[in-house]
């Protein structure tokens, strides 16, 4: 195994875009090999098999959208609300736009999952260690709602961004209106409104 | 173009599956024959291009999930109430168990989408469609919750069939507990009591 770190994740990144690009099934040392510019072979110098692959890229994409905890720090100086809280989806949202390409390889690695179930036990411990992450900061912040409504929201906001990301003029309605963005940010204060009680 | 419309619907049926086990990059008219059991070739017969039978297996997989009207008639014989809606949404969670191939070939099909303008255009058209006729009955049903409930609902049940056919063992919880099935009921239960007002 070779042993650079920066060509490590350069590969790993690539191998993102391959997923997000062309699918699982496009997901092979050649085509990562050749998104990142190297000499065919490299890869299988990196990573034990297309299992080891996905795992990487897995946790890879979960680095990527994870924030800077001085900018949480940062969003969490004011008191917390619900209004704070709707500032923290959109926040969330944002993140998820930033890196698109993130967002639509890890869709893609749930739906491989249904066919690996190594992956699958991976990404379930993942997501899980993200959601319980998330609802221990929620509570500890004193953020308004209880588990039961950040679970619901968190299953909202999970639906909000597979239809933002998939078919994205689904939300911004059937006239277009001021643009899907703006109907994003609008949708996100209606689910936390509907979900999370008044502070 | 071939006209024999058992014929059709099979070779479609048989694109839903090769969706579904091999992502759409998997979805030839190669893999079609074979799947379907029929020549090489017959499936050029039958669509135009790989879009159109994109396109026709989005058309099929909404067909499939939509629901008998005498089932419906049925179910909806009890009065207007929340607890009927927490019905009505494991009926669907039901549904989509029974056709989890179907489920799985479109969030394929989502992702493909995003690679693919017309069948964005189309997907986006089709679940519209199906959005808007389901606020349309939730609201002449007499259903609590108004327009902007239903629309937390769809998205936070949309969230819930994500987690519930990608990850299952996510939503069963840390312990696993009385298995997913039953923690699944759970979930819609509570996600309808926070979401739609008591009636």
């Amino acid at each position: 195994m070779a042993r650079n770190p920066e060509r490590r994740t350069a590969l790993v990144d690539a191998a993102i875009e391959v997923l997000a690009d062309e699918g699982a099934r496009g997901l092979t040392f050649r085509a990562v090999d050749a998104r990142a510019g190297v000499p065919v072979g490299t890869s299988s110098n990196y990573f034990t098999n297309r299992d080891d692959l996905f795992m990487q890229a897995a946790a890879r994409i979960t680095v990527r959208v994870t924030p800077d905890p001085a900018r949480v720090e940062k969003a969490m100086r004011p008191a917390p609300s619900r209004e704070l809280v709707t500032d923290l989806m959109r926040w969330l949202v944002q993140r998820m736009e930033d890196d698109r390409t993130g967002y639509l390889a890890m869709l893609e690695l749930r739906l491989e999952a249904t066919r690996r179930p190594a992956l699958r036990d991976r990404l379930t411990q993942s997501v899980r260690a993200n959601v319980d992450e998330s609802a221990r900061f929620h509570r500890e912040a004193g953020l308004p709602g209880d588990a039961d409504a950040f679970l619901v929201l968190y299953l909202a906001m999970t639906g909000l961004l597979l239809e933002h990301f998939t078919l994205p003029a689904l939300l911004a309605g059937p006239e277009g209106g001021s643009g899907a963005e703006s109907t994003v940010d609008r949708l996100v204060e209606l689910v936390v409104t509907r979900v999370v009680p008044p502070s």
